[in-house]
């Protein structure tokens, strides 16, 4: 999984009907340059949110298949879903 | 699912079988350069279009075996399908 | 899906049984550069052809799970397939 | 599968149902410069430990559907698990 | 699939039970710079061998959901497998 951060809504009428209900939020991912704090690249990617995240909470995204193991996700065309809310990192 | 720009057409006449009839369309991906609005570098993917996207849309794109999760798209060898034309993005 | 160009061949006669007369093809598959027309990187992936593609022709590669959505390639360890031959990109 | 270093802990109380339980570690995966020693690029995941891994040690990683291929893990949407602690690497 | 150099031999002990007897080897894969014959990037994955590679040789890896469909690999953690001894590459 990667942590991300809620930058935006996304907004689509017109979509395949399995999307119907869906939430999108745009999350902002960011790689590290090894040896800094510094961020290297920001990769954007659409996710379905499934907890409630709200803008600039920090979340933890699955990606790949495991984005459809939620609920009634199984059939659904989604590569990218908000699974939790991040309380704290604890990074030493 | 990430954000892409339809670009072009692709045209294949020899193709496998299950591809027959399939509609592939030249899509830009942009990645975000941290703290800045530039992209950073695109990535240029052949999505199949679900939605009857044109050129210059916005399209909402699903990656991977996601992409398969749509009208008898499981028996298809795809990994990209345009799956919604994006109405508007509110980015904070 | 991506475009790609075919490179060469590759041989392999020590391999898994169920690789058994799969035909490897060395595919280059190019990034462009945001806002120019210049590729920004290459990503070399070897494929298995299933459309008789030949050396310099463009085509269509599928990635992942996709790649073994095809006659007889369930049971195949593979990650990349040729599934059609560009015959042209209409790019505007 | 990668190997990865543990720089973390992290805490979601607010999360989908099937993730309760799942302790999330901090991994830092490198990417090595062609021809030295040095790190390229540091990619941050987070991932499931199923080994019961601590701060500092290095771990392999699994990445994608594979990581859903543990001990009831097959209905949990994640998409990284470590799967071993590893105890040496002999690099030639 | 993607053509990598075996570098060097991972060792685990404690590993889920699934890895048992699984032999891990470190594996550099290349990605080429555009134009030239320079490589760019070197990414380096832990595959598990299913052919005998030894230190040095050039393997065929399959990446993905594809690197379980060999031998009971089904119910196997893993994500990269070699697959092939690399016998010659003709490129043009």
């Amino acid at each position: 999984m990667v942590v991300g951060e809620v930058v935006g809504n996304l907004w689509s009428t017109k979509k395949v009907d399995a999307l119907s209900g869906a939430r999108f939020l745009l999350v902002n991912v960011a790689d590290k340059k090894p040896g800094t704090a510094k961020t290297w690249q920001t990769r954007q990617i659409v996710a379905c949110d499934m907890v409630g995240a709200g803008f600039g909470e920090q979340v933890l995204v699955v990606e790949g298949s495991g984005a459809r193991v939620v609920d009634q996700g199984e059939h659904v065309p989604i590569d990218a879903t908000i699974v939790g809310i991040i309380d704290s990192i604890d990074e030493q």
